[in-house]
């Protein structure tokens, strides 16, 4: 079960509204990489867990502030959208030179159309729960496999793609308020890289599971020719210069193999055979009247 | 440009029909970890890429080559379609006890009920690119940032997710020809863990980028303070005795910190402002008639 | 069965095109809360519906009527879009003062930036059924559930979104020929939603249904120490001061009841048990190798 | 912020494992009217909230609450799903009487039809945030429009679909421990739904908004003429009989009146101008060539 | 406007309930291919109508009969769903035989498994806008680009698309009730695709448009040299026999020419230049430190 | 089994980057009628293809073609992406006089207003698959039925949608780089619309399908009095005067049949029957209590 405390995680507030910007930022909140992703993540990881208790609880621990940080982007968003850019229009449209030069068109409109317009007609000037293009958030965003080495390795993308796109908005404002609580999120990242890095380690050493994941599945089962060699399907030689190419395979248990020049081991296609006749598909051959 | 060749890379023959096979089976065709995934969001990484060429040819070598695991397993599919459940249904109906007991209800309908019914009615005995639940596929799975670490950690986590997928799938079945086929794509996602594994090595030999990415953004805009900080936000106290709780971090920069009764940061959350009144949003207070 | 005749409900038609506004007003065509969401949802309720006649002939009025709404505002969009964005762009590039300013950027991009592209690329100056962002409207919007007390209280939310979105879109515009049919759209918004009401009203009077919905399903088979308890689970204390803390609940048979310092009912969360090892979770001890 | 305690709300225990049922059941967890829908509702709501902190207090109270409904149907789904039916059918198929009946189809293949194949391939036995049909749930079903009683209209919507369709699960299911989780679920929507309704009332009691929403719009601007009538676009006149039809209006300002027959208002349509050229439309004309 | 009689167009009444069914025949009501989707085509086609009247018209003739054709799938529907599959399940279950072979579980789920769930849990018995995996209808399915030729051929293709799954369904069922209704529709797809070829011949003898639509794109703006040429980038040779390579071509203007083996014509792909640094992307090269 | 030979198909440089150009050109990369969508349908035709072996071919053939352009346009984009709109902003705000004029806001935001912000936040610079407004690419584009004559038509209609919309995208630019693509394209698009045009024509002539699709389902079962009758259901009678109303229709086996005022077939609607009562729907009249 859970409890809210009336306070932020950390700060949540920018010097200055700027609507064009809220929704920039939408992404790291609805976004295919945002708050909402790794809070639905990692508490579905956590409550699906059938594993030793330590990683359970971790993973909810870390699960729990992510909607802290949820709360805090969806704060700075609505803040963000407390000015009234239909109001600083109209000041502006006074200004006849500009009307002039724009042919009749309304400046609002130009300003106004960097905004996502739902954030007017739709949320009242509130933060939504979408990306920066405005495409709602997803389930499919939600990875929890019951499989922990597939998880955790999807957590350190998770954070890696998620700290590079809040640099890339720290980039793109000057707002000392916005950049304050990026620079908290961002920190946050830094240690939740670092966490699911020694979560696999962890896990590695518990002998839980290891490359290739899973690793309880017979090697026996696979076919063991093709497990270790590189095939050049794409035109151009310089991927044999990288260590994927040759050299013992990061699993321990193998060499790199480089096929320069790979063949097809399958069968040269056929037609496929018939299915049922009532499904009026087109057949090979004409068939007699039904 | 590409070309393509009249011959599987392996083979993709069933021995027997089973149409309810293959609505599962296409969970790794048209899924979130399936293979038409990964050959859009290598394809999308090595077109986009501005990194070193031994980067993009590989990448673009790889991508190439899940092209053809698609053709595979559409055409397992296909072939899984051949059978005729209607007329099986028919012949099985004929059995008097059967109807029986089933109160009236068409045994057809019962067997068929494990099938996709799109594979009837929509594609007439064909693949779909859609998973098992029928979902189509989605372009918000193809994965391309620009920043390589990011999005190999991504493949590696495509790569573990998919075995994973694949290893279940063939537990599901005991039919010789599938089971060939699967071991053959098991194996390659075995190369291919271990290949991204040895691209993210070799991307940190080169120096292009490091733990926490994005390497490039100064570590001087981050909040020092909580960059290495555990913050233990759900109930339970199992989560100290991880790696991640203690000790140096991965990216060699920290020490790990313990934070067992973590206090927020931030402000004590007030209401928020107004925004224009013409969004006709509920105020804090009564407003004179407009 | 249908019928069209071929004059309007009322005026669509604006004064001026404008392709930015066109872009806004789709939120009320193809939006969540816009008129094709009212128009299949009356008319699913109607077609399912098992009710009384006078039940199913009046959503079937009301869902007939909003056909005439959709083709109203899709009209208006058409007609909005009838200017040509690129010819008047194009003259107004000709000011050199401008070109010089926004340093080589074609101002025609600035203007259309407010454009939904897919006004001009993908319906050729037609309206589409998307909202505002150009998502695509989506049945998951159609709500039908079998009983009209849940029903109909959704189509009061729905003409109360709805009247709310038309009402900030008359705000921002001052084309007399865009308020004129919405000034229409919204008195009919004001009509339904006093239309549900009443049905409502009608329905808990016909004795077909009450709160709690559903009605029929026995009191004793729900938990009832906890169906008036409010829990304050979120720090902060005013929302003891609100009706819905203390007094008589709407329903008529209870009292409202505050829980300031609510505790937990259910167990302390052990891990879960195991599931079948060929699904390859992560299991809460190590197991011998299969 | 927020934090978790490792105890439940309520108990999450079924008696057995049942995977055909777990599938059902995440139709309140994951589907348009299940509890992650209502969680993030109140949570975007309750952050969003610009009205007195009494209303955003109460929000958030019932919004955290939430968060731990989720986690239980997600728990309860996880352990339905701990029964191995792959081994449960291995042992069924032993039996040659059914497989003969069968003509040859698997019997496994027959019962876990009735399974979401996902939660075997996908989550390997744990909850997954979509429903009962497997379709993800998407943010389109988190409704927060800056409007109180536009908001608190839908909040009565769904805790009045949710009862519904928890009741409808009640009935499908005879296991004691699935019935104990719903008949305190059950209870919390009763509370919940008469919440909305007392919220409703102090809305209006507190002058902040009343029908029609949103009531800051100015009347005068709204084409009064056809604010109360009903127009009969249906045939069938029952429709005649209800409140709707006559009488005074529930806003207190108006009197229904029964348009039987009712006419257009607008223009006979006739064909639309034309668009910039270079949109490659069918005009209406033959056009010289270009 | 729009008008509604309270009379079907045609019968749509099964003999027999018939839960099974009634999932499948939703992928011909809220399917890619279903009525809805041909209704809303037609209505947006006709409403962003530009050309001369006798199109505009006779489009609106079809999208309003189409609306006649939604409302009796979703009434066959309905009726589907009136039997209890619950209540018939529970005479099943009586069969101590049964319950003995299926080694606990209940047969119940066994037959429902074939249903929707959300034909019981969410629209209590009742047609949903959905297809036969319960995915929700989506307004990609509209086309409607502006250009009448174009989208005459689409009309001709969803026609065709939508008979075939008819007769698919068609001899999927036995029921006299359900086969009447889909013989009408089969009748109206078959006078449907004839109306859109014979639109497309009339569209092409006003000279309005024409192959390669659109006609009015000039054809000096195209490249010429490669507008006929069959590249065969597929192995195998069977390509060239087809008349699709040799012969005139069908737009009257060419020769087709076979290229057996193609080259590309472009350049040798060298690497991306660089983006603005502050993306984080990975560069060709190691850069200083920023 | 694929290759890729490092060279493009045809060029694709544009003569200078151009950001809110890159995300129309997306609308042919990842839209509803862009090469993806052509690559997918024409492989999963192929692949699913059970027709005679020139057939499979050549679908084979132009898939493959197919790969290459969604290379040529995605590796235009990231071109596109290549400048640096932060800089250039920045450059352009230091122009006081229209700092002044825009009243504070940033011409940044003004000019990147009519980029994807995700081209910048999510890929970095590089393309997405996704359309003009972000909506990311979904297999429900892909079509395969197993009935060629039903795809063919449809490959048609993807060939002049697609040329349709590229013809447009050559109108909204300048640049000479992007104009000699698109002029490869479309001339590759006039001879896949001949080419389909004349597959339908072989197909017909190998007497493997006819009009109406699909020939094999039997003329007899269908309603012969309906499949020639033209009904007009919306005001206005030009619809009279096309072919599609007089004159032997298309399929050569019947006469067009004008039905000027067209009365309903089916039945008078009278209320749908019961539902199970444990579904909680609201009945025709009053039940005792449960």
């Amino acid at each position: 079960m859970f409890f809210r405390t009336n306070q932020f995680q950390y700060n949540a507030r920018p010097e200055a509204p700027d609507p064009v910007y809220a929704r920039k930022l939408q992404e790291v909140l609805g976004g295919q990489w945002g708050e909402i992703s790794v809070m639905m993540t990692y508490l579905f990881q956590g409550w699906n867990c059938r594993a030793p208790a330590k990683y359970r609880d971790m993973i909810l621990d870390i699960g729990t502030e992510e909607i802290a940080h949820v709360e805090m982007i969806a704060t700075m968003i609505a803040r963000l959208l407390e000015s009234s850019p239909v109001e600083a229009a109209e000041e502006a449209a006074k200004n006849s030179a500009v009307g002039a030069i724009l042919g009749g068109s309304r400046l609002e409109d130009v300003i106004v159309a960097g905004m996502n317009p739902q954030h007017a007609i739709v949320s009242g000037g509130g933060a939504v729960p979408a990306d920066s293009v405005g495409y709602p958030w997803t389930a499919r965003y939600t990875i929890a496999s019951g499989n922990l080495l597939a998880d955790f390795r999807f957590n350190v993308t998770a954070e890696s793609q998620g700290r590079l796109q809040v640099c890339r908005l720290y980039e793109l404002t000057d707002d000392p308020g916005i950049r304050d609580m990026l620079s908290f999120l961002i920190a946050r990242d830094t240690m939740h890289q670092n966490q699911w890095l020694a979560a696999i380690a962890e896990l590695e050493a518990d002998g839980l599971d290891a490359t290739p994941v899973p690793k309880a599945f017979s090697r026996e089962k696979e076919m063991g020719d093709v497990a270790y060699q590189f095939w050049d399907c794409s035109g151009g030689s310089e991927s044999r210069e990288g260590r994927w190419a040759s050299g013992p395979t990061p699993d321990g248990t193998g060499e790199f193999v480089y096929l320069g020049k790979p063949s097809p081991l399958g069968e040269v296609v056929e037609c496929l055979g018939p299915v049922d006749p009532r499904l009026f598909g087109t057949p090979k051959a004409l068939q007699p009247p039904t």
